[in-house]
């Protein structure tokens, strides 16, 4: 009953192998590897991309950052969403990146951001020196609370942006969850709406740790690799990465891996429902935000069930006092942790 | 016949097995998981260091430039051999990390920094304003020339750090090799010899990618956390490092690889000195530095031979010239690798 | 009838009397004039605090993002009112010298800090290294929209923060100004409510460019200088600047200067009202933010008034729409001045 | 017998009758004063530039950091000699605009860049990402050792710049002695000889604080304008810097000014080698070093004579003991001053 995070999850047997193939030999490093190349061939395939150019690095965090900083200036807003990853979670990771550029935050539900806030920013902007210069706008798909992007959604905020000439970035993190569920395809969720870079997880979807950056037009590839080099983000057995992102794409184990998280979160979904929780945002994949009273919380820790309150913790109150927590199924969650979960809240609500 | 780098070999049975075990269930993120706590066990224990902050990165470079980052001001100047890795390989990462503190490069044969260039350094120095202030002494074992640092080296160049009030790096890439190499425990090259931070490397001997920070006075670990969070260096599955480093730490397997490559290096140096080879270094553990007429190079990679030209590529020129040339042996070069190069060289040369 | 900014005015002829004797002869430079020296003693005596670390820059946004990046790491969030000077008006330069910090924004009317916003904030922040880190509050007194903090709402904020650990800067470009019309002393409204370090405006308030940055705990004062060095703030021929500060704090001119300027707000205010434009926030000062129609703004530059509209500018449209604009009063602001104004702005309503 | 640096004389009367015209009445800030229209005008006749983009800061380390920053990136090397300000005198300023780039140090005699040295550089560099990328080169004239740079000097070593793509600039905080020895003009010793950027000072030629920074290229205008922005540079009361510079290029002041302080050294050399000290490097302006025995210095020392021991302090030692010092000529450097330290001069040696 493990639903803290999808990056508590193993990796599939597939991607194992991979690695096991991959150790056999010498082989040149620093993204040299031929197994690069293929990686390379496939994600252009995926994204129907020709010119893309394609990077690996080892975490989300640096995906984010360096994707973003070879995308703005020192004196730009980044905008985003006020609960986006970039913000919340990578503790300055992008202005760091970025030599000291400001997140502008933008509001909106769910996590999505508000196209009407993002206009009105934008056209309260000014090209005088004394402000931050509008820059980057960035989005992230699965949003992080769990929500999903429409393509159309991400095609206006996009073309907002573009109006202004700032180009557009995607966290996807969850990008195989949202993928899977829009039922869309890589290019329409991306280029084709307007998006200039991609964060496209592996890690959180099943891999063991690989992230790749995609930038649609590679005008900016030279200056990627020399951030990337600069931030100690150049893996030197770099074969490893490869091998992970090579058998993450084979025969479509990133969709399936991505299916199996999602199938996992709409049963839990059910589960809730049917037990009265009720739910704070829309399912858009993999994540679930339910609001439980306290006594039905502490009754699914008994049980050992393993989630995160959200936000922060839940300290002594009431026993009836409702709270929220969030709840993350991985590709490795089974019908039977959900099922042993479900019983386990039927038992806790009712007792 | 690959001697390029020791970064182009694979991991040995031991750590593949590690990580597939480590694959099992699910695990907390970032560093709380259990096999992380074995591993700083283990290296406090390796280090006789019982407070020592022990972190993993994934990369060198990360490792360096976050030691480093953690323990200067970015007014400061940070000295170092001319030829380190600090600062010929790592696109200024150092200086990225620390905020845009300076390099003050310092001489030496074998890239073993001599004494009095940094006595005569520190004792320019001055505390104007106007000056970058003397921030932090790092040293490289094995240098980036193949030579090795006694302990007694070491601790002489500590020492005139520390009487300026300087903190102490070791850049220990190659760690492994140099201790098997001087026959003295890690921690009299260390902390007994003066020094407070360590970059303990694992890639290039052995592990998929795992270097370890290792920090005698945790004074500076809860920094360390936050910059290594902040460069995008704090891995989500971090178990897959942990199982790698605690593999290469237990039952001294860590020893072992840099033993087998010291060992291929001495045969390819006996067997390089015979042929005639003028050796450009002193041979401090698994690097070799050499020099052969251009034939010779010509003939040895017509055969088969990997290795880098050093300095820079060799371009066309008489037969008859002298070339230098770096060979490096690693955990799984073959005592029948280095015999069939040096087949190749006598051929090479008597051809 | 200028009303742009308080630093469209020149300065009185007592600072420019004291440059001209300045002028006289050799002087060390880089702050170790002997003028210096006493403007150290002055601002000890005004702050009554002996142990206060001063130094003197150019500009205010140089005393800003140097006392604040005095006082924070790269990693921290800076609390700050989301219409601050340093979030709007400084191009990305407190990030830049806090080395990519973060700047987090708080609300509350008429630029003043809502209590409760600060203490949720707080209440919510986590020491979990994926977030930033909490690092300094941020005032501004005048606020940018006029209005002023008591000496008890400065305490207020200066004890949430506290309470967390975390230091208290305040902006005080016009700090004469909002010491003149709360009737305190410069100690009552800064060391004694909690306030570690002051920018002490001159600039606006007849300066031709000084800024003191002053710090009650001289433990960061090293810091300070290295960091105005490294940011080319440390001016060579120092007594320039001593002797503008010097002449600033001599027989209060400091405080006459904002008594006229404030005196002439209030004229201004209540020309204003008997127009019957509607005001936007209290005055604390020397600012005015006054809603008059379009028409009336129309007139108003027709006859000469020049002020800001804010804000951004205002584009054609219905003459009777109500449109904001910004008034301020320096100390060279007459009589005259606002009583052409108010005449103008008579006709123009009545017009 | 002032000799300190030419940084502690006084301004001119010219230049203290421009302030005092300029601090009449209301002016708009930030370099939209009319002033400052007329000094971009003049600089632009000056440098036979008429597309020059021209910005004015207060500070020459502003100025070379700034104008350096807009024409590398962060993972650039900055090629400069040894002894150039940016690397010993700006307390790592350089790598800290420039987002942690790295100054690589070039040598040569008297502060001259060996045009040899900096082709063997550049034919060294890799582009490979692992090491930082050659970005700027930097020129100091006259050097930081006095001796001055030919026009043809500069051509040579801008020309092999630019054969490797980089942009050069020169800084120029004694550009005005430079140009009146060289007898060429601003053109020739700049644009003409493949100059790209200019650091143009006053500061130590008689203003209180003002450098232009001339970008014969505007493409990196913009850049320029909030890189100073962001840097805390742009002067708020911008006529006080206009009013200065519009002074000193009046009527060729600043010509006449450099003129005075040349002559004034050339004074002084022929006093020191009259009384037999030899002289360290060759003059080109205003800076004189010059080797006398620590009995002279000491008696001159008493007899009031102010100016550097060079480099650091001379502590005790034998009388007979030959010590360098440097000794700077400025604007207001009289005949009688020179005339007065040649006596003392004459009396200590022969005492």
């Amino acid at each position: 009953m493990f639903f803290a995070s999808d990056n508590t999850s193993g990796a599939p047997d597939q991607v194992m192998q991979a690695l096991l193939r991959a150790n056999d030999g010498f082989s040149l490093g620093y993204g040299a590897d031929s197994l690069m190349d293929r990686v390379r061939g496939q994600i252009r395939e995926v994204f129907e991309a020709p010119e893309a150019a394609v990077y690996l690095v080892a975490t989300g965090t640096a995906a984010n950052a360096l994707a973003i900083a070879s995308h703005v200036q020192p004196w730009h807003a980044i905008y985003c969403h006020r609960v986006a990853h970039i913000e919340e979670d990578e503790c300055n990771a992008p202005e760091f990146y970025a030599g000291g550029a400001k997140l502008t935050l933008l509001d909106g539900a769910d996590g999505i951001i508000d196209p009407h806030d993002l206009r009105m920013r934008l056209a309260g902007a000014s090209n005088a020196v004394h402000h931050a210069q509008p820059g980057l706008l960035s989005l992230t798909n699965l949003t992080e609370r769990g929500a999903r992007y429409s393509v159309a959604q991400i095609a206006e905020l996009a073309a907002i942006a573009k109006s202004h000439g700032l180009p557009v970035h995607l966290d996807g993190a969850r990008f195989a969850n949202a993928i899977v569920a829009e039922g869309c395809t890589p290019a329409e969720m991306t280029w084709r709406a307007g998006v200039d870079v991609v964060s496209f997880g592996g890690t959180k979807n099943g891999l063991l740790g690989v992230e790749a950056v995609v930038m649609f037009d590679p005008a900016r590839a030279r200056e990627f690799e020399l951030r990337r080099k600069r931030g100690g983000h150049l893996v030197s057995k770099h074969r490893y990465l490869s091998a992970q992102m090579e058998a993450y794409l084979t025969d479509g184990l990133w969709l399936d891996l991505a299916a199996r998280a999602n199938a996992s979160a709409a049963r839990l979904e059910q589960g809730l429902i049917k037990a009265g929780a009720s739910l704070i945002h829309p399912r858009g994949g993999n994540l679930l935000f339910a609001q439980l009273p306290r006594a039905a919380h502490r009754a699914l820790r008994a049980a050992g069930a393993v989630y995160y309150d959200w936000p922060g913790d839940h300290a002594d109150g009431p026993d009836d006092e409702l709270l929220q927590a969030r709840f993350v199924a991985s590709w490795s969650t089974t019908e039977a942790h959900v099922d042993r979960f479900v019983t386990a809240l039927a038992q806790a609500i009712s007792g």
